[in-house]
């Protein structure tokens, strides 16, 4: 998907809503584990459920590798049942030496045909560069991420900027706003502004409202762009917001409250 | 595997050397095409010409991802394949917030066994400590790595240290030498020092011999310490040695003579 399909499809559904399909076997309903394939039907019903109201979908890889190879199979008929209009993202965090990173871009943008997958900045240049070959595809690299982890080393500072400012910068220099995406972590909305000074026009991957404590219009405040520029994540606030045979019903109306609170922050920019 | 039998194993084998099965389905003999499973026919065959010569195998997780959930299957039946006396690591660069580092430890830990598994420390802390909690299981956790783009953030400087020093010292507070072990790139030896300065008593995964340029020797000149410390990683070098019928004999020959010049290498060591 490019940018300008993302764009319309935040202003037709007026979200910029991303769910994370973070299913855990121990914390989906019982009454799936009947299921032949417990996780891949979870994500089924959540999707149905809520695939009108959101613009992107985000599986967490580790949750599927927790299952071995049959978790990968769950991933894999994931990923083909998400319609074509909503963006996909493989929460995976991957980045390696050059000629390995190349297999990690083709098991994510090629053989599962995700949109996107999240890239860790640490090993540099021909670590992120394969991911950003594809056409339509994306990178997503980790800036500052919403985890308390954050602060050991994202914030080192030589005196000129922090660490997640030279990875901003840095990366400028490998992609652009239509194949670069940074994940923002909600936690710590003002440093947005600092952000948007760097990367103005890219989309921002924003985790960490709701469980993880951050606010929605306060990210929208400081990180916002024309183009709206962000998608939100939320995960377990949606996908485990019921726990019996209504699940799917519990996860709908959390995902209709979030994207309701959305439509009224687009307001502005969608005229 | 606890690090006193890794000790004992690097003794009685006077080997240190790590073999990295990175099995690309391009790349091996095309008569192991007809096998039912080629990726996993071609590692036993490595597995049974080198396991008297090394101490420890690596697969890298993104050459099985590459293949989707056939590729893990191919990894499940080669991490079981390999014998229990010799050191496995996943080498899956992982991390991520605390919850799901805690699914990725469990993949990799538990769900398939192996002794180890490399993490990125972009993330901190909690998203390195999860891996942390099992009993005789290790992180290897990256310093400085042995690519081009290593240049990129690692040495970012804030006038008193480096990061990848920053990451050696801080992660001593959430483990110790026998849990943790290091990457440490052979691409530039004179660093060793450096980082022996910090990690005296640790074991070191040290990869960029052979095909990246690094020299045996060196790196043993600078990081060797009393225990060795040491695990020398080879892939291309050995798996790709032959391209025939003979692969296996090829990859033995080229991992035999590494292994005798590290016999050589630890002769003052063993007395």
């Amino acid at each position: 998907m490019n940018k300008q399909e993302l764009i319309n499809q935040i202003k037709i559904k007026k979200s910029f809503l991303c769910i994370g399909l973070d299913a855990d076997i121990d914390k989906i309903p019982k009454h799936l584990l009947e299921e032949e394939d417990p996780i891949f039907e979870f994500n089924k019903k959540i999707i149905d459920a809520t695939k009108d109201l959101c613009v992107a979908y985000k599986p967490n890889t580790a949750f599927y590798e927790s299952l071995g190879s049959k978790g990968w199979e769950s991933l894999e008929k994931t990923i083909d049942y998400i319609p074509k209009d909503i963006f996909t993202i493989a929460d995976a965090k991957r980045g390696d030496i050059g000629n390995t990173s190349k297999m990690y871009a083709n098991a994510f943008l090629n053989t599962l045909n995700f949109d996107s997958v999240t890239v860790a900045p640490y090993m540099g240049s021909d670590s992120v560069m394969p991911f950003l070959e594809f056409e339509d595809k994306w990178v997503i690299l980790l800036a500052l991420t919403s985890n308390k982890g954050a602060d050991d080393f994202q914030f080192f500072n030589n005196g000129k900027e922090q660490l997640f400012e030279k990875v901003l910068k840095q990366s400028k220099n490998w992609g652009n706003d239509k194949n670069l995406m940074y994940v923002v972590g909600a936690t710590r909305p003002e440093i947005f502004t600092e952000i948007r000074n760097i990367v103005p026009d890219s989309f921002l991957l924003v985790p960490g409202v709701g469980a993880q404590g951050g606010s929605l219009s306060e990210v929208c405040k400081y990180g916002m762009n024309k183009d709206c520029g962000l998608l939100v994540n939320s995960s377990r606030g949606i996908i485990y917001a019921g726990k019996d045979q209504n699940f799917a019903d519990s996860a709908r109306n959390s995902a209709l409250e979030i994207q309701k609170e959305m439509a009224i922050l687009l307001k502005e920019l969608l005229g």
